[in-house]
Protein backbone atom coordinates (compact mmCIF):
# COMPACT_ATOMS: atom_id res chain seq x y z
CA UNK A 1 0.00 0.00 0.00
CA UNK A 2 1.08 3.47 -0.75
CA UNK A 3 3.21 5.06 2.09
CA UNK A 4 2.65 1.69 4.46
CA UNK A 5 5.06 -0.07 2.27
CA UNK A 6 9.12 0.48 3.27
CA UNK A 7 7.96 1.73 6.79
CA UNK A 8 9.80 0.72 9.50
CA UNK A 9 8.74 -2.14 11.79
CA UNK A 10 7.67 -1.40 15.29
CA UNK A 11 9.38 -2.81 18.94
CA UNK A 12 6.39 -4.17 21.05
CA UNK A 13 7.20 -4.34 24.98
CA UNK A 14 4.79 -7.57 26.17
CA UNK A 15 4.70 -7.27 29.93
CA UNK A 16 2.75 -8.08 32.83
CA UNK A 17 3.10 -9.95 36.34
CA UNK A 18 4.50 -13.45 37.07
CA UNK A 19 2.32 -15.93 35.92
CA UNK A 20 0.15 -13.97 33.62
CA UNK A 21 0.98 -15.88 30.14
CA UNK A 22 3.09 -13.41 28.61
CA UNK A 23 4.98 -16.71 27.00
CA UNK A 24 1.99 -18.85 25.50
CA UNK A 25 0.50 -15.34 23.91
CA UNK A 26 3.94 -14.40 22.11
CA UNK A 27 3.80 -17.60 20.57
CA UNK A 28 0.59 -17.54 19.62
CA UNK A 29 0.82 -13.80 17.81
CA UNK A 30 3.91 -15.20 16.00
CA UNK A 31 2.20 -18.41 15.08
CA UNK A 32 -0.65 -15.82 13.56
CA UNK A 33 1.53 -13.20 12.20
CA UNK A 34 3.55 -12.79 9.16
CA UNK A 35 6.54 -10.64 9.23
CA UNK A 36 7.40 -10.57 13.06
CA UNK A 37 10.40 -11.93 15.28
CA UNK A 38 10.65 -11.72 18.72
CA UNK A 39 13.77 -10.43 20.48
CA UNK A 40 16.59 -12.87 21.15
CA UNK A 41 18.21 -12.39 24.83
CA UNK A 42 22.14 -12.13 24.99
CA UNK A 43 23.43 -13.56 28.07
CA UNK A 44 26.70 -14.39 30.04
CA UNK A 45 25.41 -17.92 31.34
CA UNK A 46 26.76 -21.08 29.78
CA UNK A 47 24.16 -22.72 26.66
CA UNK A 48 22.36 -25.80 28.38
CA UNK A 49 22.36 -29.11 25.81
CA UNK A 50 20.43 -28.15 23.00
CA UNK A 51 20.72 -24.46 23.24
CA UNK A 52 21.76 -22.53 20.17
CA UNK A 53 23.44 -19.61 20.08
CA UNK A 54 21.14 -17.03 17.61
CA UNK A 55 18.16 -18.77 18.27
CA UNK A 56 17.71 -19.52 22.38
CA UNK A 57 20.35 -16.61 22.94
CA UNK A 58 23.33 -14.74 21.91
CA UNK A 59 26.19 -16.55 24.43
CA UNK A 60 29.04 -13.95 25.53
CA UNK A 61 31.14 -13.86 27.85
CA UNK A 62 31.09 -11.33 30.81
CA UNK A 63 33.82 -8.79 29.50
CA UNK A 64 32.03 -8.68 25.97
CA UNK A 65 28.32 -8.35 27.88
CA UNK A 66 30.13 -4.79 29.79
CA UNK A 67 31.41 -3.89 26.89
CA UNK A 68 27.98 -3.94 25.22
CA UNK A 69 26.66 -1.97 28.00
CA UNK A 70 28.63 0.59 28.44
CA UNK A 71 28.65 1.27 24.45
CA UNK A 72 24.70 1.68 25.02
CA UNK A 73 23.90 -1.57 22.75
CA UNK A 74 21.79 -3.43 25.66
CA UNK A 75 18.01 -1.57 26.01
CA UNK A 76 17.96 -3.06 29.40
CA UNK A 77 19.44 -6.03 31.43
CA UNK A 78 19.40 -7.59 34.82
CA UNK A 79 21.48 -10.03 37.02
CA UNK A 80 20.27 -13.63 37.57
CA UNK A 81 22.32 -16.41 39.55
CA UNK A 82 25.18 -13.82 39.03
CA UNK A 83 24.86 -13.82 35.35
CA UNK A 84 23.67 -11.34 33.05
CA UNK A 85 20.50 -11.35 30.66
CA UNK A 86 20.25 -8.56 28.68
CA UNK A 87 18.40 -7.26 25.21
CA UNK A 88 20.72 -6.34 22.32
CA UNK A 89 20.06 -3.56 20.53
CA UNK A 90 21.99 -4.17 17.33
CA UNK A 91 19.45 -7.20 15.99
CA UNK A 92 16.48 -5.59 16.84
CA UNK A 93 17.17 -2.67 14.78
CA UNK A 94 18.33 -4.58 12.03
CA UNK A 95 14.77 -6.27 12.08
CA UNK A 96 13.18 -2.99 12.83
CA UNK A 97 14.69 -1.32 9.75
CA UNK A 98 13.62 -4.45 7.17
CA UNK A 99 9.72 -3.35 8.41
CA UNK A 100 9.59 -6.64 10.92
CA UNK A 101 7.43 -6.10 13.53
CA UNK A 102 9.52 -7.41 16.74
CA UNK A 103 7.43 -8.67 20.14
CA UNK A 104 9.83 -8.18 23.50
CA UNK A 105 8.91 -10.49 26.10
CA UNK A 106 9.66 -8.59 28.85
CA UNK A 107 9.50 -8.09 32.78
CA UNK A 108 7.75 -4.97 34.27
CA UNK A 109 10.90 -3.32 35.61
CA UNK A 110 12.37 -4.70 31.63
CA UNK A 111 9.93 -2.79 30.51
CA UNK A 112 10.43 0.74 31.97
CA UNK A 113 14.40 0.48 31.04
CA UNK A 114 13.35 -0.23 27.30
CA UNK A 115 11.09 3.02 27.47
CA UNK A 116 13.47 5.00 28.65
CA UNK A 117 16.47 3.79 25.90
CA UNK A 118 13.47 3.39 23.25
CA UNK A 119 10.94 5.82 23.31
CA UNK A 120 9.24 4.64 19.92
CA UNK A 121 8.28 1.82 21.18
CA UNK A 122 4.71 0.02 21.93
CA UNK A 123 4.18 -0.89 25.53
CA UNK A 124 1.95 -3.41 26.44
CA UNK A 125 0.64 -4.83 30.24
CA UNK A 126 -1.10 -8.20 30.09
CA UNK A 127 -3.10 -8.78 32.90
CA UNK A 128 -4.92 -11.60 34.86
CA UNK A 129 -8.88 -11.83 34.92
CA UNK A 130 -8.50 -11.63 38.66
CA UNK A 131 -5.69 -12.24 41.26
CA UNK A 132 -7.55 -15.39 41.94
CA UNK A 133 -7.15 -16.32 38.69
CA UNK A 134 -3.66 -15.32 38.83
CA UNK A 135 -3.13 -17.54 41.92
CA UNK A 136 -4.72 -20.39 40.37
CA UNK A 137 -1.63 -20.07 37.39
CA UNK A 138 0.74 -19.28 39.36
CA UNK A 139 -0.09 -22.64 41.72
CA UNK A 140 -0.86 -24.52 38.35
CA UNK A 141 3.02 -24.23 37.77
CA UNK A 142 3.49 -26.57 41.25
CA UNK A 143 7.03 -27.91 42.77
CA UNK A 144 6.81 -24.19 44.69
CA UNK A 145 6.90 -24.13 48.85
CA UNK A 146 4.24 -22.27 50.21
CA UNK A 147 6.39 -19.20 50.97
CA UNK A 148 8.23 -19.09 47.34
CA UNK A 149 4.28 -18.71 46.49
CA UNK A 150 3.73 -16.30 48.51
CA UNK A 151 6.83 -14.32 47.57
CA UNK A 152 5.95 -14.66 43.82
CA UNK A 153 2.57 -13.50 44.79
CA UNK A 154 3.03 -10.66 46.01
CA UNK A 155 5.65 -9.25 43.58
CA UNK A 156 2.91 -10.42 40.95
CA UNK A 157 0.08 -7.72 43.19
CA UNK A 158 2.91 -5.36 42.69
CA UNK A 159 3.66 -5.69 39.36
CA UNK A 160 -0.27 -5.36 38.38
CA UNK A 161 -0.07 -2.28 40.04
CA UNK A 162 2.13 -0.79 37.58
CA UNK A 163 0.04 -0.93 34.73
CA UNK A 164 -0.64 2.89 34.82
CA UNK A 165 2.84 3.02 33.46
CA UNK A 166 2.20 1.31 30.22
CA UNK A 167 0.04 2.41 26.74
CA UNK A 168 -1.87 -0.64 26.34
CA UNK A 169 -3.66 -2.76 28.90
CA UNK A 170 -4.97 -6.71 27.51
CA UNK A 171 -6.36 -8.97 29.85
CA UNK A 172 -5.33 -11.96 29.14
CA UNK A 173 -8.81 -14.00 29.80
CA UNK A 174 -8.73 -16.30 26.48
CA UNK A 175 -5.57 -16.97 24.26
CA UNK A 176 -7.64 -16.45 20.72
CA UNK A 177 -9.26 -12.81 21.89
CA UNK A 178 -5.85 -11.66 23.93
CA UNK A 179 -4.15 -12.82 20.85
CA UNK A 180 -6.33 -10.70 18.56
CA UNK A 181 -6.00 -8.00 20.42
CA UNK A 182 -2.67 -7.96 20.74
CA UNK A 183 -2.80 -7.93 16.38
CA UNK A 184 -5.31 -5.01 16.64
CA UNK A 185 -2.89 -2.72 18.76
CA UNK A 186 0.09 -3.60 16.51
CA UNK A 187 -2.11 -3.13 12.90
CA UNK A 188 -3.45 0.16 15.00
CA UNK A 189 0.39 1.47 15.82
CA UNK A 190 1.26 1.28 12.39
CA UNK A 191 -1.60 3.85 11.47
CA UNK A 192 -0.39 6.22 13.63
CA UNK A 193 0.52 9.75 12.24
CA UNK A 194 3.44 10.04 13.89
CA UNK A 195 4.74 6.77 12.32
CA UNK A 196 3.74 8.01 9.01
CA UNK A 197 5.00 11.55 8.86
CA UNK A 198 5.16 13.00 5.67
CA UNK A 199 3.07 10.41 3.81
CA UNK A 200 0.86 13.23 2.60
CA UNK A 201 3.49 14.37 0.68
CA UNK A 202 4.28 11.07 -0.73
CA UNK A 203 0.47 10.63 -1.62
CA UNK A 204 0.75 14.30 -3.18
CA UNK A 205 3.64 13.51 -5.27
CA UNK A 206 1.92 11.21 -7.50
CA UNK B 1 -14.12 -9.53 30.32
CA UNK B 2 -13.25 -7.96 33.80
CA UNK B 3 -12.77 -4.22 33.77
CA UNK B 4 -13.71 -3.98 29.97
CA UNK B 5 -17.44 -4.63 30.35
CA UNK B 6 -19.02 -1.71 31.32
CA UNK B 7 -16.76 0.19 29.33
CA UNK B 8 -17.75 3.60 27.34
CA UNK B 9 -17.94 3.50 23.94
CA UNK B 10 -15.82 5.72 21.70
CA UNK B 11 -16.35 8.94 19.71
CA UNK B 12 -14.34 8.27 16.30
CA UNK B 13 -13.73 11.38 13.99
CA UNK B 14 -13.79 9.79 10.06
CA UNK B 15 -12.39 12.37 8.16
CA UNK B 16 -10.38 12.71 4.91
CA UNK B 17 -10.88 14.99 1.98
CA UNK B 18 -13.66 15.15 -0.33
CA UNK B 19 -13.82 11.77 -2.78
CA UNK B 20 -11.54 9.36 -0.73
CA UNK B 21 -14.81 7.41 0.17
CA UNK B 22 -15.78 8.48 3.98
CA UNK B 23 -19.01 7.21 3.18
CA UNK B 24 -18.45 3.78 1.89
CA UNK B 25 -16.22 2.81 4.49
CA UNK B 26 -18.29 4.12 7.44
CA UNK B 27 -21.30 2.12 5.83
CA UNK B 28 -19.04 -1.22 5.62
CA UNK B 29 -17.58 -0.74 9.32
CA UNK B 30 -21.20 -0.44 10.60
CA UNK B 31 -21.75 -3.40 8.94
CA UNK B 32 -19.74 -5.39 10.08
CA UNK B 33 -19.44 -4.40 13.89
CA UNK B 34 -22.02 -5.00 16.47
CA UNK B 35 -22.45 -2.35 19.31
CA UNK B 36 -21.77 0.52 16.94
CA UNK B 37 -23.59 3.42 15.36
CA UNK B 38 -23.08 6.50 13.63
CA UNK B 39 -23.90 10.23 14.56
CA UNK B 40 -26.91 11.91 13.00
CA UNK B 41 -26.65 15.56 11.69
CA UNK B 42 -29.11 18.21 13.22
CA UNK B 43 -29.90 20.34 10.43
CA UNK B 44 -32.37 23.42 10.02
CA UNK B 45 -33.15 22.56 6.12
CA UNK B 46 -36.75 21.18 5.16
CA UNK B 47 -36.92 16.90 5.14
CA UNK B 48 -37.09 15.78 1.76
CA UNK B 49 -39.46 13.01 0.79
CA UNK B 50 -38.58 10.14 2.52
CA UNK B 51 -36.32 11.09 4.90
CA UNK B 52 -36.78 10.68 8.41
CA UNK B 53 -36.60 12.50 11.57
CA UNK B 54 -34.03 10.45 13.76
CA UNK B 55 -32.99 8.39 11.15
CA UNK B 56 -31.70 10.46 8.34
CA UNK B 57 -31.11 13.79 10.31
CA UNK B 58 -32.89 15.53 13.46
CA UNK B 59 -34.99 18.67 11.95
CA UNK B 60 -35.32 21.26 14.34
CA UNK B 61 -36.14 25.23 13.39
CA UNK B 62 -33.04 27.70 13.07
CA UNK B 63 -34.06 29.20 16.88
CA UNK B 64 -33.87 25.59 18.05
CA UNK B 65 -30.59 24.96 16.53
CA UNK B 66 -29.01 28.32 17.79
CA UNK B 67 -30.40 27.72 21.36
CA UNK B 68 -28.65 24.41 21.20
CA UNK B 69 -25.21 26.19 19.84
CA UNK B 70 -25.50 28.56 22.81
CA UNK B 71 -25.86 25.73 25.14
CA UNK B 72 -22.56 23.81 23.84
CA UNK B 73 -25.39 21.04 22.84
CA UNK B 74 -23.76 21.06 19.30
CA UNK B 75 -20.18 19.56 18.88
CA UNK B 76 -19.29 21.51 15.43
CA UNK B 77 -21.55 23.27 12.57
CA UNK B 78 -21.27 24.36 9.22
CA UNK B 79 -23.95 26.56 7.00
CA UNK B 80 -24.61 25.51 3.71
CA UNK B 81 -26.91 27.03 1.31
CA UNK B 82 -27.75 29.26 4.06
CA UNK B 83 -28.82 26.38 5.88
CA UNK B 84 -27.20 24.95 9.61
CA UNK B 85 -25.59 21.39 9.99
CA UNK B 86 -24.16 20.40 12.90
CA UNK B 87 -23.48 17.22 15.50
CA UNK B 88 -25.56 16.98 18.22
CA UNK B 89 -24.26 15.97 21.60
CA UNK B 90 -26.48 14.82 23.59
CA UNK B 91 -27.62 11.79 21.46
CA UNK B 92 -23.44 11.11 21.10
CA UNK B 93 -23.17 10.87 24.95
CA UNK B 94 -26.09 8.75 25.50
CA UNK B 95 -24.83 6.31 22.99
CA UNK B 96 -21.24 6.13 24.82
CA UNK B 97 -22.56 5.61 27.83
CA UNK B 98 -24.24 3.08 27.04
CA UNK B 99 -20.45 1.41 25.48
CA UNK B 100 -21.51 2.13 22.23
CA UNK B 101 -18.97 3.49 19.73
CA UNK B 102 -19.75 5.99 17.42
CA UNK B 103 -18.81 6.84 13.90
CA UNK B 104 -18.71 10.60 12.72
CA UNK B 105 -18.70 11.08 9.00
CA UNK B 106 -17.21 14.62 9.36
CA UNK B 107 -15.45 17.24 7.12
CA UNK B 108 -11.28 17.95 8.01
CA UNK B 109 -12.41 21.45 9.43
CA UNK B 110 -15.40 19.54 11.59
CA UNK B 111 -12.70 17.28 12.93
CA UNK B 112 -10.69 20.25 14.32
CA UNK B 113 -13.60 21.59 16.02
CA UNK B 114 -14.76 18.31 17.41
CA UNK B 115 -11.13 17.70 18.90
CA UNK B 116 -11.69 21.13 20.34
CA UNK B 117 -14.98 19.52 21.91
CA UNK B 118 -14.57 16.63 22.79
CA UNK B 119 -10.72 15.63 23.45
CA UNK B 120 -11.20 12.13 24.43
CA UNK B 121 -12.51 11.43 20.69
CA UNK B 122 -10.16 9.25 18.14
CA UNK B 123 -9.35 11.27 15.08
CA UNK B 124 -8.77 9.11 11.76
CA UNK B 125 -8.02 10.58 8.25
CA UNK B 126 -8.58 8.74 5.27
CA UNK B 127 -5.96 9.65 2.26
CA UNK B 128 -6.30 8.58 -1.20
CA UNK B 129 -3.17 5.94 -2.28
CA UNK B 130 -2.47 8.91 -5.06
CA UNK B 131 -3.93 12.59 -6.02
CA UNK B 132 -4.00 10.61 -9.18
CA UNK B 133 -6.80 8.11 -7.74
CA UNK B 134 -8.35 10.77 -5.63
CA UNK B 135 -8.65 12.61 -9.09
CA UNK B 136 -10.56 9.67 -10.79
CA UNK B 137 -12.83 9.14 -7.82
CA UNK B 138 -14.04 12.82 -7.89
CA UNK B 139 -14.24 12.84 -11.69
CA UNK B 140 -16.57 9.69 -11.46
CA UNK B 141 -18.77 11.16 -9.14
CA UNK B 142 -19.56 13.19 -13.19
CA UNK B 143 -21.86 16.07 -13.57
CA UNK B 144 -19.30 18.91 -12.58
CA UNK B 145 -18.04 21.96 -14.64
CA UNK B 146 -14.06 21.36 -15.24
CA UNK B 147 -14.07 25.20 -13.22
CA UNK B 148 -16.11 23.06 -10.30
CA UNK B 149 -13.87 20.22 -10.71
CA UNK B 150 -10.68 21.81 -10.16
CA UNK B 151 -11.79 24.03 -7.05
CA UNK B 152 -12.78 20.70 -5.52
CA UNK B 153 -9.38 18.86 -5.72
CA UNK B 154 -7.50 22.13 -5.13
CA UNK B 155 -9.53 22.07 -1.60
CA UNK B 156 -8.69 18.37 -1.83
CA UNK B 157 -5.22 19.05 -1.75
CA UNK B 158 -5.16 21.14 0.88
CA UNK B 159 -7.43 18.56 3.09
CA UNK B 160 -4.73 16.01 2.34
CA UNK B 161 -2.12 18.31 3.89
CA UNK B 162 -4.19 18.33 7.61
CA UNK B 163 -3.29 14.71 8.22
CA UNK B 164 -0.87 15.25 10.21
CA UNK B 165 -3.60 17.20 12.69
CA UNK B 166 -4.97 13.29 13.28
CA UNK B 167 -4.25 10.74 15.30
CA UNK B 168 -4.69 8.01 12.86
CA UNK B 169 -4.23 7.47 9.14
CA UNK B 170 -5.88 5.09 6.40
CA UNK B 171 -4.63 4.82 3.01
CA UNK B 172 -8.29 3.79 1.54
CA UNK B 173 -6.84 1.64 -1.29
CA UNK B 174 -9.12 -1.03 -0.68
CA UNK B 175 -12.52 -1.22 1.19
CA UNK B 176 -11.90 -4.45 3.11
CA UNK B 177 -8.52 -3.02 3.75
CA UNK B 178 -9.42 -0.48 5.02
CA UNK B 179 -12.20 -1.48 7.30
CA UNK B 180 -10.31 -4.09 8.69
CA UNK B 181 -7.46 -1.18 9.39
CA UNK B 182 -10.74 1.03 11.37
CA UNK B 183 -11.71 -2.01 13.25
CA UNK B 184 -8.08 -2.30 15.02
CA UNK B 185 -7.61 0.85 15.20
CA UNK B 186 -10.94 1.25 17.31
CA UNK B 187 -10.08 -2.23 19.08
CA UNK B 188 -6.79 -0.77 20.00
CA UNK B 189 -7.85 2.67 21.74
CA UNK B 190 -10.64 0.48 24.07
CA UNK B 191 -7.26 -1.18 25.06
CA UNK B 192 -5.77 2.29 26.11
CA UNK B 193 -4.75 2.28 29.84
CA UNK B 194 -5.97 6.05 29.62
CA UNK B 195 -9.64 4.41 29.10
CA UNK B 196 -8.85 1.93 31.66
CA UNK B 197 -7.40 4.29 34.32
CA UNK B 198 -8.48 1.82 37.83
CA UNK B 199 -8.89 -1.30 36.21
CA UNK B 200 -5.70 -2.57 38.47
CA UNK B 201 -7.46 -2.06 41.48
CA UNK B 202 -11.04 -3.61 40.31
CA UNK B 203 -8.36 -6.97 38.93
CA UNK B 204 -6.87 -7.07 42.38
CA UNK B 205 -9.86 -7.15 44.31
CA UNK B 206 -11.56 -10.12 43.26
Amino acid sequence: MTGLSGARGLLICVSGPSGVGKGTIIREVLRRRANMAHSISVTTRAPRPGEQHGVDYYFTDRQSFLRMLEAGEILEHDIYCDQYYGTPLKPLQKLVAAGTDVLLDITVPGSLAVMQNYPDCVTLCLLPPSLTELKNRLSKRGTETAEAMQKRLTKARDEVKMASSFQYVVVNDNLTETARQIQAIIDAEHCRYARLAGIEETILAH
